[in-house]
């Protein structure tokens, strides 16, 4: 009976988070009742209980999903030796990962507001473990002489911050394909680094 | 007597934008009443109706407010025929700019969303104009053979998105000054449209 209990909340737990991540996307958190998540989710609001404390955590485990979604798939990766190698995958890799999920990365950016302090700190931890990737990337790619960052730490919040806006005007249907974008930006980092 | 209620209108206005966007900015617009925001600036309810005919035009007027001073201090800059000046002036106003309001830029990026189909393409309108300026700098610096830019229109829109990062984590206790910061900006956003 556990087993099945266990399988069904297997089932139910992703369709909650979906259905918080669509509604927290469309409305904002604060407008959101668990009330309107269990009807999006087609269950009881009493039953919503089974799979989440309180909304809170709902949004906590939507966050940190995303985070560990993002430092596991970028851990995945090759991780060339070579600077500008290096550079380069993780300018690719950023613009795809961003692309293939608008709404999580929308309401992790919005909604860092509506953490808990404990929360906060948390999600901010893998922020900058992220962060840290691309910084260790630059610090590198001075050291043996190949970039010139007068600030790592910066330059790689600055960095992040113009490959994620690709998904404020992206179209897939548009004129230039990703692969095109990935190259404009890419061109873009490339220099803004270079010695 | 007319006047009267003008004047007080023009003291009323701006407490109730006011009240708006730190509401909006801290809850987001879906969680916001209209009752809440005249609880905040201390009138009735009813009252709040004098002043805006409901909660879409509040929100209009904040975004078409924001975008409209976005364009007259830009206008009033002084705009360098040398395009490589006046990539620098647009860098450091940019930087300046939205440092100077936060939460109208939080806002007005957030929630476009919330807009009715009409006025957000009167703010998309708007943000066009302030896009295309960027973007006639890079088209002129390529033209004089001064920068190397595939695409002008994609190249602006990376190098805002960079710049109105500065937001989400500079502090003015910080270690660094902005106008420190505005030179690190702009020796990259110098060098990523170099030629």
């Amino acid at each position: 009976m556990a087993r099945t209990q266990g399988s069904h909340s297997d089932i139910t737990g992703p369709r909650v988070r979906e259905a918080a991540l669509r509604l927290f996307a469309q409305n904002g958190y604060a407008a959101v009742s668990m009330r309107q998540i269990a009807g999006e989710v087609g269950v009881q609001a009493g039953a919503l209980y089974n799979y989440t404390p309180d909304k809170q955590s709902l949004l906590f485990d939507l966050l940190r999903g995303h985070m560990d979604d993002l430092l596991q798939a970028r851990a995945a990766c090759a991780q060339p030796d070579d600077p500008l190698a290096a550079l380069e995958q993780f300018t690719r890799f950023h613009i795809r990962f961003h692309h293939d999920r608008p709404e999580a990365v929308f309401v992790s950016y919005m909604e860092l507001r509506n953490l808990t302090p404990e929360n906060f700190e948390i999600i901010e931890g893998l922020r900058r473990c992220y962060e840290d990737q691309l910084e260790d990337i630059l610090r590198r790619g001075v050291t043996e002489g190949r970039f010139d960052v007068a600030e790592p730490k910066i330059a790689a919040m600055a960095v992040i911050a113009m490959l994620t806006g690709v998904n404020t005007w992206f179209r897939d249907e548009g004129r230039l394909s990703l692969p095109e974008v990935e190259e404009i930006y890419w061109g873009m980092v490339r220099k803004a680094v270079a010695a």
